[in-house]
């Protein structure tokens, strides 16, 4: 069998190695010293005599020179001993079994390999709940909360001086994330750990309006076959670009063989659709959906490891006929689904029905529920329509049962959205349900730019995560037009990773400026290096510089392109400085006289040498 | 002489011919009955039963199959006659003759061409004033304001209903723009028409916050000599892109000569920052700069009909020690050499203090000021400090002094500003600048993206546009790290676009909804090629598209890669919007039973019949 598997795994595609310039650090924890909390470390040229700077990092084991990978034994199980220590989980004697409807009964060579390495299945004692919001509820912190905690500062210290000067409408950050802080945030509903019992290869992060800004990204075999190492090999690279989790759109064949090797080689947390294999499993028939083989598809993918699930609940019939009327009606796949499934029974939508049944298997497994928007806006004329914001009343509803039962929830976001209706969707989730995170797609805040889709949605994705979204989900240049390749997630993660930062920018994050402000320094003073090890893509900040000036001299000159060798706007602004610093303590503008003798004396004139231009 | 003019020009490059699915059209004027103002007129498939979506078009006669390209004659000079029959204009008899340093000294083989093809230098009569603000408060309407009327309404009839929810912040759009109205906008100082006499081949265009949000891109040679052709074809291909007006940044050699065949070839505004010339005529030495060097530039650009000069006069002496506490000092190139002009002599900037003449100069052609913020932020940590702002006192000052001359300006902005910070640059440029136009650089909403500031900066202008900025500048990938080429422009204009329309959609402006919507109704009944045609960048839509299903077969198909031929979400959507209208006039929920008999009878399964996927 290793042959065959190997081959269609083609290990060499998946990337791994320390991003440029960057080390790998880890800080232990305090309540719990085993867990260890990776970072990204930049160190700059030592003439800027300053301290490293120390970014988030959810790249996970690949990024570290010292874990070697092996995607077909899937990453260390760290969290196992956690989960198993809490005393509260028991091991699942008979899993589900893989069934060929699973894999959409694909076989022979069309049916992708099985992950074959041996694991344990778990789930809750009867009676337990394993979520973290349960814990939190009962004053426990658990290691994933002081991971969290840890993560979240990014080895910032207490005490320091941030620089917090942003309007952050009603968020409340500390200072300093405490693994308290964490707990607390998590029993009132405004943070989610997803962190499924059995993803143990996780490294935990956490979704709430008080924390940083996240992003996802999608991926997903289309109905073609890929090979399975495709899509780990998309996965790495969506985390490696900066994604703090990552959704399985998979559809067609093998979808259960090819999420096995996700989560099984997945330090985030990864995000499903269990609709989307429901339909595959009742083939691709909608009205044939029903509640257990929903159900089963629920307990499938909890097995798995599966730590969110979009759920459609709040698609209710009363809804479907308000979007009769729109330029474009429902454009999310799942939200049509169960919309042509409750047109067809004319019935209530059954994720609604049984949304209590659905809680108990989500706090078996400490599933979290991603509420799923299936009636969002799909152009700027549906924008906060009676539809969408519906949905959103019952989405509030459904919160409240799904914290009844200590279930985590986010709830899911528009959309197209022009920017004048944006702050009116963030208000109106923040109150109708409850403060629990909101998770958004885009939203693009016009129609008119395909193939520029990243851009439109990446204006209102910063607008809205600076108002309080605590997660967005990333765009790809293809929206609308066809399925991303490996330079569009890279491009649509790079996108929102800026997004998401602006927005932590904007609501004073106390760790924000300290990023901006490392770059600008090395802006300022030419250490073209340090400018593109900082930035959020390295190598492409680099292969752009070298366009126009190539020669490795270039990156250690005093000037860029722009303006050339002759003449320096920001060598001029440093002779201001240093003039002003040897002012010091007389009265600058009584000095300038002075100083302007000075300045010519010494330095009037910034003629750096180069080859001649012709 | 004509062989080596014609090998530098490689006339071959310059891109002509209409745009995807388009067809250049045009409208007269009634008060001038000669004006022929130019459209893009997109149709869309018959199904659809609409008519063409007609969209601005600053893309000039190249875009115009009827009109025959000769680079080397020039565009026609089609308000030559508007210009000498308002009879306050005289011919220059003895125009300002081309000296060698206007070249920068180059000669030989390193001077580029001269533009040979004849015309006439006008200039104002002694004692006239040739502004479009002066003949506005005399109440004069010219045909360049009947033309921007008609341009800004794109053949939108009075009496339509348009949809205009927009936020506007006090801005007055009106329904329809009528040649009166753009006559008040300009007495009141709210909006220019950049269009200086000697600039005849101009399709006039205007610039104020109750119109179209506008968008600059910058071109501009380097200090290795470039062919004048590939300047040509670079201002070519950014106004076929969508850029309302260039800028010529150019720097060492053969400015002159490389400006004469822009304005020449450019139915834009062209606008520049003359010290940069001037510093080139002085060696690269900003201490030797002086007001006769400088006024002897402002007139030879004047002459060659420049409309726009960028003009440093806020970057007062008292305010470049401000800057010496900043984490990135001065970046405005311009505003460096100001100030180490300032600094070396200790003296009051020559620009502000001869600004009453620079008035005399400009009116005398009607060249526009965009006074220069030299002291813009170059990172977010020095957004809105007290030189940026005490430089934007001092404009608002000196616009009082330009509207006293009857002078048209505008206000160039920043640069780098974090989103919570926008609002309050647009609302202190409104209250000091007397609601001059607005013309900003980006904000660029954080430092950390270099290659992708493009984007950074699209945020912000979005926003800041939304906000009342009435121009937005691009900014390429490359912003930070090197000169941009053909495909960086493409992407900053294309970017702009968007982001320029997305705040004109938020403005509830009357005819930017009109846009959206036809687009939506394309995407929604799948006319692929309405979709992509409507779309700001057709040829990128079109190829991101044939990525994943190039067959022209699939560009017909009812469904797209994302959700694949066997379940559409739109084509569910459809099926609802075609149940409810089946309903009319009985209650709809009422009748969703019966509905979803029909829906089962009729078309319960939505298949298309595709090849089999393996």
């Amino acid at each position: 069998m290793n042959k065959p598997i190997t081959d269609k795994l083609q290990p060499a595609a998946i990337p791994t190695g320390e991003r440029p310039g960057s080390r790998k650090v880890y800080q232990s924890g305090t309540l719990w010293p085993d867990i260890r909390v990776p970072f990204r470390e930049v160190a700059v040229h030592p003439s800027a005599n300053e301290p490293p700077l120390t970014l988030y990092d959810p790249s996970g084991p690949y990024t570290d020179p010292t874990v070697r990978i092996d995607i077909e034994q899937g990453l260390a199980r760290t969290r196992e001993p956690w989960v198993v220590s809490r005393g509260d989980v028991e091991i699942v004697e008979n899993p589900r079994a893989v069934k060929p409807e699973d894999n959409g009964f694909a076989k022979g060579e069309h049916l992708a390999p099985e992950f074959t390495a041996p694991r344990r299945v778990y789930r809750a004692k009867p009676g337990a709940n394993v979520t973290q919001l349960e814990y939190a509820r009962r004053g426990i912190i658990t290691p994933e909360m002081e991971y969290v905690s840890i993560r979240e500062n990014q080895r910032r210290e207490a005490g320091a001086k941030f620089i917090r000067d942003g309007e952050d409408f009603g968020a409340e950050i500390p200072d300093i994330c405490t693994p308290e802080f964490v707990r607390d945030e998590i029993a009132r509903g405004r943070a989610i750990i997803p962190a499924n019992i059995n993803h143990t290869e996780l490294e935990p992060m956490i979704i709430g309006r008080n924390f940083l800004v996240k992003i996802n990204a999608n991926i997903g075999n289309s109905a073609v076959l890929s090979h399975v190492s495709d899509e780990v090999d998309k996965m790495v690279w969506a985390i490696r670009c900066g994604a703090d989790t990552v959704m399985d759109l998979s559809t067609g064949r093998n979808i259960h063989n090819i999420r096995d090797w996700i989560v099984r080689n997945s330090p985030v947390p990864i995000g499903t659709v269990p609709i989307y294999q429901a339909l595959e499993k009742v083939g691709g028939v909608a009205e044939d959906l029903n509640w257990e083989v929903f159900r089963d598809t629920l307990i499938e993918q909890a097995e798995q490891g599966v730590d969110y699930f979009t759920i459609h609940a709040g698609v209710r019939l009363a809804y479907v006929p308000l979007t009769a009327g729109r330029v474009t009606g429902i454009v999310s796949r799942g939200g049509s689904i169960m919309a042509k499934w409750c047109l067809a029974h004319h019935k209530e939508n059954f994720l609604y029905e049984h949304f209590e049944e659905i809680c108990e298997i989500m706090k078996a497994y400490d599933v979290s529920f991603s509420l799923g928007d299936g009636l969002r806006p799909g152009s700027i004329a549906d924008a906060n329509d009676a539809a969408q914001f519906g949905e959103l009343e019952t989405l509030g509803e459904l919160t409240q049962v799904a914290w009844r039962h200590n279930v985590q929830v986010m709830i899911e976001g528009p959309g197209h959205v022009p920017m004048h209706k944006i702050k009116a969707n963030m208000d109106k989730q923040l109150k109708t349900c409850g403060e629990a995170p909101f998770y958004t797609l885009g939203p693009l805040t016009t129609d008119v730019a395909p193939g520029y889709d990243h851009i439109t949605s990446a204006i209102g994705a910063a607008m809205i995560g600076w108002f309080g979204t605590a997660m967005l989900c990333y765009v790809t240049p293809k929206e609308h037009l066809g399925l991303p390749n490996r330079e569009d997630v890279k491009v649509g993660v790079m996108t929102y990773k800026l997004a998401a930062h602006a927005a932590d920018l904007a609501k004073g994050h106390p760790g924000a400026r300290l990023w901006d402000d490392a770059i600008s320094r090395a802006r300022f003073e030419f250490r073209w290096e340090d400018q593109f090890n900082l930035g959020v893509d390295p190598e492409t900040a680099r292969e752009y510089h070298d366009e126009t000036l190539p020669k490795e001299a270039m990156k250690t000159a005093h000037f860029c392109s722009m303006c050339g060798p002759k003449f320096c706007s920001m060598k001029i602004s440093q002779d201001i400085r240093d003039a002003a610093r040897q002012q010091n303590d007389v009265d600058i503008n009584a000095g300038m006289a002075e100083m302007s003798q000075k300045f010519r004396d010494t330095g009037g004139e910034i003629l750096v040498p180069v080859e001649p231009a012709e």
